[in-house]
């Protein structure tokens, strides 16, 4: 097989750090590839003006598999943003690069694996009939479009009179009406039928691969007749397809009310851009947060893989880094499951677990310390130490 | 003091069950008032094609105090099914009456508290660092615009075409510009600087009255710059009339993965119409769910209270009516504070905090139980037997 080139963005702060660190464990799978750095995020928007280079995109365009560590989207000290407002007098606003990527190279299939591993004592818990204490397995999978809805970049503040006409004309209701338009801001969430068919089918694929008996579509079509509803209609027409899973509707609120209610009844999930945004993290939050969240961007010919935390900024000060690397390791991971390298993926998700259920190797985000001053005392491992483990467990 | 009339609008389902139980509870704590009743909910819809009659409206905007039970809002069998597909043949479309009623009388003001009551075995549990198993007390109240945001009514499926042409002109972003239009649904996001404003306030004046130190606004202005750019800026002008109380800002996706990790730290939270919606559920989850969520609804002379869930149609088949009646109880106590009856207000709600610390009076949600059957084996209280326990306590 031919050696593959992955393109790899580490960004900002901790984003360095686990990436180096999960291409050791990369490496020890024997997985083989060359890889290319490409550079993103806050430097770039200081020294260029573009936290997305164009020699970036040229990077991913031509290799198609990219990792992406963490970037900061803000000014972390006066220098900043000093800088900052001087970028934007220039007229320059700042954007997300990863938003951008997204978008770019359409990688509309986002997937967000929310699986607790056994002895994680981040894990959630609660109470059971008796009095006693239970930890569900949690094991949901969000799939959100990616780049549509309110990402869409579809605002406005003091809109244009012919839009606001149009608006008036055209709105089911117009009790803004009376509104000054300076004193006016619009948002709009934007769904294309193809998009929403291309997110339910990949959702539905998926259950059916993973042996998922169910595909939930999470969104508020009481509401939100319009997306909504245009979601809610092409997934009935595509879960015939799929008569051997069930289609089910819960709307955004209620699923996060039952978020810490059942939430091992909940297998893959369907939303849109912004709903998906949240119910992953309202997810992740009950396997372990920050240091557990991995993600798959995934286009037609091109993917990016990522943690979903950011880059952490106050962890830069330590001269060793203590940050969990499990979020970046499992992205990874998932990045060999889009590559076909099926059994080494297995493997690595198969030393995480052993590593977590062993007890012993903590990052100090699941020993709940706060600081930095515990960290030794207290026996948390640091991120290489924990990355050492992973592998010893391959 | 003259005597208060207050409309009560039960509803489906078991709002009738909840909305009468409650009424005992504000006659016993010595509540002098008149009841008049109002129509609302599925019958009149099936009847009359139209879930809110003016008669209804009538009576509001008379006495301007309304009590709400719930209300069905979807077909729950074939008869129902048939019944509603015939209307909407008509041209009839179904909408929400309580969110009809929030806009209609500029209740813009929406307040969700959602506090742990010690003893309410649905309470939050998490881990602590030394293995132990705590609960942390949670006191988060939701300030939500209840009345703009998503909840505009401003969508298209298929928008006209001079509005794409607007779309398509002003937009940051277009990438939908191959998209046919039949294929295109939008739903827009409107924000008002005045509504912000409104919000924010109340969110202020509530933190101050009640002791709190921090007002969160949860939005997502890294992505909706306009709209929650709006809130935020608002926000900021606002606090600083406040200067004892920190004014915080809140990624609501963060929010929600924080959810299951530190919930004591949040106090007051203000967010848009939807994301309000979203995080008041997550929050109620955390306290008890479904049982425990009562609101209040607020303009500026005209207040509706509510329990946040539904009708819960499938209790409707049981003989004694099971359903916990204190996110009712709350909405009413609510509606107490509003008419500065707060000696009152605090008698039910000391009540209600007595009644579940006992742990001997708990409706068939506090013992985890799904189905009728074990309620009378296993002593799951009736909702009236809940209701008279805490008159016992008043
Ligand atoms: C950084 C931010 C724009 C991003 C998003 O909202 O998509 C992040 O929250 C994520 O989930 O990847
Ligand atoms: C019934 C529904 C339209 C309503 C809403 O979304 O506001 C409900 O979820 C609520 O929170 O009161």
């Amino acid at each position: 097989m031919q050696k593959r080139t992955i393109v790899t963005m580490p960004g900002d702060g901790i984003g360095k750090v686990v990436l180096s660190e999960t291409i050791r464990v990369l490496e020890a799978v024997g997985f083989e590839a060359d890889y290319v750095h490409a550079d993103i995020g806050w430097d770039f928007w200081c020294q260029e003006g573009n936290p997305l280079p164009q020699r970036t995109i040229d990077l991913i365009e031509k290799h198609r598999v990219g990792l992406f560590g963490a970037i900061t989207s803000k000014p972390n000290n006066e220098a900043q943003e000093e800088l900052a407002s001087h970028l934007q007098n220039q007229g320059l606003t700042y954007f997300s690069p990863i938003v951008k990527l997204r978008q770019h190279f359409d990688l509309d299939i986002c997937i967000r694996p929310c699986k607790s591993f056994t002895g994680n004592p981040l894990n959630f818990i609660r109470r059971t009939a008796d009095g006693g204490i239970e930890e569900p397995p949690v094991n949901a999978v969000v799939f959100r479009q990616n780049t549509e809805g309110l990402y869409a970049g579809v605002e406005w503040t003091n809109p244009p009179r012919e839009l606001r006409d149009e608006l008036e004309k055209h709105a089911r209701m117009a009790f803004f009406k009376e509104v000054p338009s300076e004193d006016l801001a619009l948002s709009t969430r934007v769904f294309s039928r193809e998009a929403c068919r291309r997110i339910v089918k990949q959702a539905f694929l998926y259950a059916k691969k993973h042996g998922h008996k169910s595909v939930t579509i999470c969104e508020k079509p009481n509401v939100l007749r319009e997306t909504s509803g245009m979601l809610e209609e092409e997934a009935a027409k595509i879960a015939k397809d799929f008569p051997e899973i069930a289609l089910y509707s819960n709307n955004i609120d209620a699923q996060m009310m039952w978020l810490t209610k059942n939430p091992e009844d909940t297998e893959v999930i369907v939303a849109g851009n912004m709903f998906g945004d949240i119910i992953s993290d309202g997810f992740a939050g009950l396997v372990g947060g920050l240091g557990f969240a991995c993600s798959a961007n995934i286009g037609d010919d091109c993917a990016v893989f990522e943690p979903t935390h950011g880059s952490a900024p106050k962890y830069e000060a330590y001269s060793t880094s203590i940050v969990n690397p499990i979020a970046m390791v499992m992205s990874a991971k998932m990045m060999l499951d889009y590559l076909d390298e099926l059994p080494k993926a297995q493997r690595i998700e198969n030393a995480i677990a052993k590593t977590i259920a062993a007890c012993e190797v903590q990052t100090y985000d699941m020993k709940k310390m706060r600081g930095r001053e515990d960290v030794v005392e207290k026996g948390a491992a640091s991120t290489k130490q924990m990355v050492d483990a992973i592998i010893a467990n391959l």
